[in-house]
């Protein structure tokens, strides 16, 4: 059994390094001064890469079979020296034994994906609060049903990432982001008694529950199949859908929790098939913006601060300079 | 039992009417000179509609009975003269007895909605030779339980109208439009033998199921509420999706079926979660706009050219002036 | 002095009326069968309008004397009947002496604003509270100099309202939509610590003062010249820059406060000349727009579902259908 | 007089080449290690691309002669191995002798276009068919003297690519691009009577015939410099336009299919000048659209399926990923 | 001969007129208490419009043929009083002789367009300038055969409006714009020497000739059939492409000029199918923004701020409030 | 003293180099095969960039020395051999003494900005001209409090760049393209005579005041801190309006002016908070579109034709080929 020893983040230059790694993506062999070479992009829970290099011998042949030993999403023991080139990362090695692939069970999975920033039990705690705070008997059932009475998905939902890169994309994240959500909306029903609380806590509850389809987890986070295909907007609501006709949820209430799952993207622009049409779904809309948003900002200034010295740093994800200072 | 004599559309100025409407909006009592009147928008399956007034006695009570009486969707009979007031078609009627609401069992409700461009079981004919004809058994086995042994769906299904207005939208609309889709999407077949038939048209066949709850028709053709709040993609992906789940479909194929559900508006601007992804969804989502576009520009230009000697027209559904001649 | 008996949203049809109203529209004078007339718009603090009708005598210089003496904002004492014609409220009235132009002094023009809906001192309060728990002594400096050393300025600000129309158009409608944004962001503080607490509730605050010049209050809640050449973003920005030179505010402190105040409406397209570029600014953005955007919905609903007995109504603000129930 | 071996697609790690290819991008002269290098870009029919690197002696003036003796465009023979280095496929060559510039008849530079799907006289044979079968004999006029009586141009127009890229770039792709678009034409005739046949199919046939000017062909297929400047939509409608007015056409008729020609794009945003205005004009714009996106579809789907073992393939001509599968 | 009076513009509440108008827009016959009446809205080169009704007697064939007798486009003799009803104008008659159609002959069809602001023969002087100082024979020549050879052509060309409204709607109004936009481009040769003057100032007087045929003028401004079909932008560009065809214009300078006039609106979205892409093509395009925009904003101002009292007013054409004052 | 000696842009292949460099970006150390290298890019004022490369010895620490003693910004004095590698320009060295770090006083900094094209002075005597020429003592009163009075302010402005790169890049292009749009200005106000000179002129010399603090210049042209914050129009905004302040401006005068500044964008899209709502301004937003374009497309065409033989060059600032001869 392995265990990581030290993130990327904080290797520093000319430090030697023994240490496992995911496999990120895979390059092809190729001829060198002394033989034959091949690449790999590394990564760790850190969400930053390390190139490797494994720099062969003259016989090709026992270099492909190194090569095509490794597999993406591999967990790989590397030994080498970390230096940057050219402002990238990389690890250097020399042959043999620099690399080695490791079975399930040699590792813990877990070691590769960010760790949760809340701890599980706590954050299901809160979600039970909420659900028992319910008033309307058959929305409560419903958040039962959901949350409590299938305890695998629970398992799964409170573990899960919110999203793959970007925001809230660590174990638990997914049910922290959902927390954030329910709080912004309680905080709005004290301002705008006029909500409906039951309808616009449950739907904040929900809306995101098509996530554990759409994202997958192994060493990494990545979309699935299915997830590509179909989205986790129709997903979460065919899902809700079929448990609340299994309950027989009055008509009304179930369509005001399906629109809520539809429309919570805020527009059609951004993958809502249906944009909010009443208070609550408007309410859930700004609630899981503000979640997800200000997740990144934070992340992305936090991360870039202590990687530059400059004041500005370009954010692919926002289309604009973010200051650091 | 009344039945309608002569299509609004054909009314000529100065004729006497005494034929039946449906009430498509009810305004409410006004005083004028001699009494107290109110007037109604009528309308029938020509998709015209004709300002009806009742100028009333002086007791406004007995006016006030009279309006009552009358709800929306309802089916009137009327007599009166027609007239065209401004350019707009007016009927003007002196009580008593002018109009009556009529029950149902009076009329036909059928009468109300444009009737079908072709008989039902010629297209039910067709659509059962192109589910006879998809080779693999498992999409043809979903077709043939979507379409034809839940015979209560079908009956719904190839006498629907294909939208509320603009395009298809008379009795059987709904099948004639997934008829022309299949149909290009067969062409294309033809000159494009890399795509897989069988899932292009399954797909054209079942685009639009979700369509029979969105679309409400009973006098009238309205959009319903829940068509209003979680609309026909997402409805229509969730029925396909039960019925796969049930008949146990590959999910492969499942999938590729429910991604052209998604995506056949083409865009996330147009209410597609999804857009499409591969040859198959492409060509139902081409074959879908040049199916209802063509419907719509035909159908406007036959239906204005006889009402004006301008060469042009402003149509608002395409924005701009349509060319008449 | 008069006072307001009753809003015209509580007028029935058929009902005599003797009460005072703002004149928000005045048409020109016309012929009529038996000599000349006028028509007003009148409006008052229910937000709703009713078309008043003068019909006049037959000595057209008559009333033209009456007409001219009428100005737009002025308020009239009306006597006449309250009537729906044509679904449009309206007044008739009868001359001689059915309309009076009173004088600044014998009404409160108070009474023409919808009233606050938290009371001005209660808010005040909670602005301290905020106020006195900034720890960095300089921004609390600048938000003392603000909005407590000015007495006038808070006079204002206490009273004024968010906007126009749509949402917090009420008398302390700014102060009440200020208070949420701050809310908001409190709560943002306590699920993401990185933020800084200081900056961000400055912001909050500081956001909107551009308004007090922006939007005029009379007997109505009108755009001002200035407002309408300059905004509310550019005015606010130049009142702060100017109290932070006074003060000698540290740069980097100026800099994020006044970045706040040009970016709160979250993008170039909406009227910010800079999009936010940095967490609080991101912040202190969606607090904005949830508080406002849920004020107009839930307004909307609110006025709306009493007035109609449909599902649905069009709201010209947010462009789409709203559900009512 | 040489002629290509292999297909750059099809050549394998480590195989020796010795081929004929287009030059596509020459690079400059720069020093290495043992002397003086430079590097092409070559490509062939196949549309793939490989990079071929001269390494040269230690004499810069005997290099810069072979380097200046190639020119873009040419055909050359090269000598070397076939190799990918870091996923790019590359050619290196010892010289001397591994590279050498044929002359114009050395080689058949059909050779170096991708070859067409269907025979030319098959496609002729079918264009003359829906030129026969014009029933107006002003149309059918028209498109005997353009397609027909001028047979300089049906030459070009029967080989010509249909685009540079993305769909129907190959010998003969805009004839048959063009009976694909007759093709859907026919089919909506079936199913919309209303439409006029002869000026859809003219349309149809005519809307494309601008890119045998704004398309070049020599040993690549590239954009020409008046094609830049003024587009085969201007070019298209001015040809059309000077042999209808040669033939005496009437207006009616000429306007309508200079208008097809005008709005074939759909909207102005994709650079049409006029937006379809009637039926006809919007059956060929679609038709258009659905013969090229599945063109472009289906060959990126079947070129990417065989390279890759992913799901899914990022298409830049797309703007998504594509499914594979 | 008839000629008019006084603009509608300029009359006055109550007065009396016996003036010559153009019929716009004909309305159908409708009964009202005393008989048959119908309206017309009647314009004159002021740009304003009044409503005309005709109160006919109970003799309904008698008033049809008054109103049969009368087409859009007519001069009309017409009898009434002035008055201003609901803020909008109109003329109120009492039969009989209340309205004559005029025959062509009776009237200057001139006098119902907007006079010109230069004199023809002025602008002409200003043109042949301009024409005169090209140094390129070449580019002169081609000048000289549009503008100076094709007299017929120049007669048209300098009484012609430059657009239907907004700006330059007056005759010579083409010609004016003309000249505008080749007085920017003299100015931006001045101060960026770079730039080929010959040919920006060719494209400058070039660039709207295809306007001739888009705009109609009877006694009224008018798109014609042909000019909604096709455009001035094609059309412009046949004409030039055709004259330099003939006088063998060499390729390249013929090329920029074509690019000039198909580039001229900027982007695709404004209608060009080419984008401006060399300096002089930007010049003529902004040179033209500038002369149409600064028209249509002055001619606003001018005429708006003398009808109304408030500081601003709504311009459709401009999608925002104007400030008058 | 060291001066430059020959602009980056003429340097031949080969060349021997011994001459002064900005630093733009300085990049990390790493090892090769005969000790350790880091490379900078370097450039001068005529805006093309250079990578030098510093290939240096064993031992690591000495590197990291030199290395350690060059910042971004810093002059450089360089030794080596100017070479095309890869279509990249660049300067190989050979240590020691191939670098050195010059200090203030070594230099002159003005040689690291593209040269003034128009004498300063000429300039400012066009600008005196323009303000002699204003008739409204007011406005003339502002234009000499903000350009003659503060003699600190005009010494910056007339020789600060009017941008970072694209346009008027160069010392005094600030006030060269401020001319430029007051002399578009001039030549509207000659043909439209409605508008007001006075408020024009002084808008378009006032327009971009705030770009002395939105761009900084040292050896190079950066955009400051707070100018990525802030923004030139909300600066100069400011900058006006206190100066208006204190001269006590009339309010219609200054609203003007400050609309003026505020709308000259010309849309909120583009960064502008407010749209132009008369006539002056507009006439200043097209002129500064004009000069600002022109000024663009001409230098982007001189610069690029030298460099390739191509006829387009694609242009990132203006998303497009641009065609070169």
């Amino acid at each position: 059994m392995y265990s990581k020893k030290k993130p990327i983040s904080e290797l520093k230059d000319g430090e030697r390094v023994e240490d496992i790694f995911v496999v990120k993506i895979k390059k092809s062999i190729r001829p060198y001064a002394k033989g034959f070479m091949f690449s790999l992009i590394l990564s760790d829970a850190s969400g930053r890469s390390v190139e490797y290099v494994y720099w062969g011998e003259k016989d090709e042949s026992k270099v492909k079979d190194i090569h095509q030993a490794i597999k993406e999403d591999d967990v790989v023991l590397v030994n080498g020296y970390f230096r940057t080139f050219n402002d990238k990362p990389g690890i250097s090695t020399n042959p043999p034994d620099s690399i080695k692939v490791l079975h399930k069970g040699e590792y813990d999975s877990g070691e590769f994906i960010k760790p949760a920033k809340r701890p599980a039990e706590e954050m299901v705690g809160e979600l039970r609060g909420y659900i028992s705070s319910i008033k309307n008997a058959q929305v409560r059932g419903i958040l039962e049903r959901v949350f409590i009475e299938d305890s695998k998905f629970l398992d799964t939902f409170k573990t899960h990432p919110g999203a793959i890169e970007i925001h809230h994309n660590w174990a638990g994240g997914l049910l922290q982001h959902t927390l954030e959500v329910a709080r912004y909306c309680e905080l709005s029903k004290g301002m705008f008694p006029g909500l409906d609380r039951d309808i616009m806590i449950a739907g904040a509850l929900l809306h995101d529950i098509g996530k554990v389809h759409e994202i997958g987890v192994t060493t990494r986070i990545k979309g699935t199949l299915k997830g590509q295909l179909k989205g986790h907007i129709p997903m979460g609501f065919r899902m809700l859908a079929n448990v609340m006709d299994e309950l027989g949820t009055d008509e009304k209430i179930a369509d005001k929790l399906l629109h809520i799952v539809l429309s919570h993207h805020g527009s059609n622009e951004f993958g809502s098939p249906k944009e909010p049409m009443f208070s609550e779904a408007i309410a859930v809309y700004y609630a899981d913006e503000m979640s997800s948003k200000l997740s990144s900002f934070v992340e992305f200034v936090s991360e870039e601060k202590s990687r530059t010295e400059d004041d500005f740093m370009y954010s692919r994800a926002q289309k604009r300079n973010i200051y650091l200072r």
